[in-house]
């Protein structure tokens, strides 16, 4: 089916523009229960509005087994949360409109509505994710400073996610370029704490901060790594500049991969466990980083190319399963993830089928997403 | 034309043994003036023995345009330096001899007698050059030592150059797993002659010393990119562990390219100029290396494979250059190097006739080679 109405396959900025209303319903639908942004992309691109997707949500959520009726984000809230955000300086915008990085609106899990607080116009420009070693060494800060200087001089933001170490020395280094701040809580609560006013000097600066959660949303352990394919998924590409083995760093440079952006990483002893996890990474072909023109080098050819959309997914709503699928595809499932694809075979019958009961049984609360394409029941 | 009698094209060891006269005949040639180990190789080739090349040599000089009869070796001086080398423990090894070690026996450039001191045994395992800064750090030796004795326990014999820094420290920590030092000047002159002692004790603990110099040579400035060919050339891969940016190690890591072995480096910080030219290799795709593992899972699909021999170039003097060819081929050199190919190409004649002038201008002392296949007049 094709996409009517209301869409977030925006591949061209400041095109699109949501009416307060339409904004409204976009809110509700995020904010409601089991919708995140795959299932709100699904939602909207079938139904072609958020509209008709919150009035479908109870009877899909019905199919696919909900004990209970999910909560639906009221009108009410919606407005509130609108209005606190104004307040605070914080603008909710869509894929596709003004202040709403180009390179993240494409992502398959973009957030459908960003808050962005400060200058729009830096969330615009190429951007270079710095990040690193909270307990960086003092060579790792001094680095990771010069290098976002000059990534800065040569016309580029630069994004982190405001931690100790690191990401403070990235963003402190390009406040004069512009440097962008991407939050795992609400705007209201920032991470760490003592970084208020080092976020404060980035909107002084000219720079920006973005977070997809709600005003008053205290960060917890699991937003970091969702928190991380916004800095990733913003930018051209991300450097590591210290990192230990198993460190979130890593995590960031994976997510950065699978997003398809270029990972730069910055060297160092083989007897400096902070260095462990950077030289990893080269060794798995990131490219190795010692200054500004190794990153510069290799993202110039893409800023060139206009930014590349992803083939959506089939429209799961187009096809309407039967008692028998939903009942075989449940019986293939188990608290054990497995790979869709690997579901999809021994499903026999259609991927749009499949995906459909997905959906129902996602909108129900009964099954869980994990990343590289893998499901099971909760 | 085919090689018939004594050859150098010997890829398997232990297959070769001279006789004590052709041993004298091939120390004659080869410590003849501008008779250098690719020139040997070809008139050992096309001639079938040394005494028939050497017989030859005053013709083919004069044919070149020698101003002079340039200096042949007698048979007495080459008795006397068998004489010497055997009280100094150094027996001159063929290519494909035991002793010879086997990878090095096989480059166009390989020494046609090699001054062997200490266990044949060592020279003919598995082995891997380990060299680096003379001004090493504290962690660059600490981290070549570690290498070196993981490497010895995997099995490896280690090779460098007795230098001070880096090659000290992979030689020292690698006695117990044997250990190869190629030197500069001749067996009799070590340098830096602090390292008397730790040549001792390499051979000493069943490790060896080889060197193409006769006794009596002190190594000059321009000896020791010539000898960083036998480091690397006799060794499966070289391992860089601490170098600046125009340092000797980055000259062996070149050759080591060109002859096709593996190249390793050890990362380091950017802001440290000791990784300077390591962090450099790397980036031109030398393997990254924090531990022996790296070196070992590189090297170890090539030790299966036999080890292969290029194509020999053809046999220079099947072709017989004519009055006008020389001419035509001098006029086309001159003191600035150009390419081989180029030559080729200009000399509107084969390949094989500007090679045979180019042998001949080389035996009369008027032809330098350079490296990469660039010649110049002198």
């Amino acid at each position: 089916m094709l996409t009517v109405g209301e869409s977030m396959d925006t591949r061209t900025p400041n095109t699109t523009h949501l009416t307060d209303e339409q904004r409204i319903d976009w809110l509700r639908l995020i904010r409601s229960d089991n919708v995140g942004p795959r299932t709100f992309r699904s939602l909207i691109n079938h139904f072609g509005s958020a509209k008709t997707g919150l009035d479908r949500l109870p009877d899909l959520a019905r199919r696919g087994g909900a004990a209970r009726p999910s909560r639906i984000c009221s009108e009410d809230d919606a407005r509130a949360e609108i209005a606190a955000s104004k307040r605070h300086g914080v603008s909710l915008v869509a894929p596709g409109e003004a202040g709403y990085p180009p390179r993240l609106a494409v992502l398959d899990d973009a957030p459908p509505l960003l808050g962005v607080r400060g200058a729009f116009e830096a969330l615009m420009r190429p951007m270079i994710a710095i990040v690193g070693s909270r307990n960086a060494s003092g060579a790792g800060l001094k680095f990771a400073g010069q290098l976002a200087r000059d990534l800065g001089d040569a016309g580029f933001v630069i994004a982190s996610g405001l931690a100790r170490g690191i990401d403070q020395a990235a963003h402190r280094a390009s406040l004069a370029g512009g440097t962008v701040a991407m939050l795992a809580g609400g705007h209201d609560k920032v991470y760490p704490p003592e970084h208020e006013e080092l976020l404060a000097a980035i909107i002084e600066s000219g720079g920006a901060a973005i977070s997809e959660m709600p005003l008053g949303h205290v960060p917890r352990a699991r937003d970091f790594p969702r928190r991380n394919r916004l800095i990733s998924g913003a930018a051209l590409g991300v450097v590591v500049v210290e990192a230990a083995l198993r460190s979130g760093s890593l995590i960031t440079a994976r997510i950065a991969a699978e997003q398809g952006r270029e990972v730069f990483a910055v060297p160092g002893s083989p007897l400096d466990p902070r260095a462990a996890g950077t030289n990893d990474l080269i060794k798995q072909g990131a490219t190795l980083t010692t200054e500004a023109s190794d990153v510069i080098n290799a993202v110039e050819p893409i800023m060139g190319r206009p930014i590349e959309l992803r083939e959506p997914d089939d429209d799961p709503l187009a096809s309407e399963p039967d008692t028998s699928d939903r009942a075989r595809i449940v019986d293939l499932l188990g608290p054990t993830p497995i790979l869709l694809d690997d579901l999809i075979r021994m499903a026999k019958t259609s991927p749009a089928i499949v995906r459909t009961v997905l959906l129902e049984l996602e909108l129900a609360g009964r099954l869980e997403r994990h990343g590289g394409g893998l499901v099971s029941l909760i």
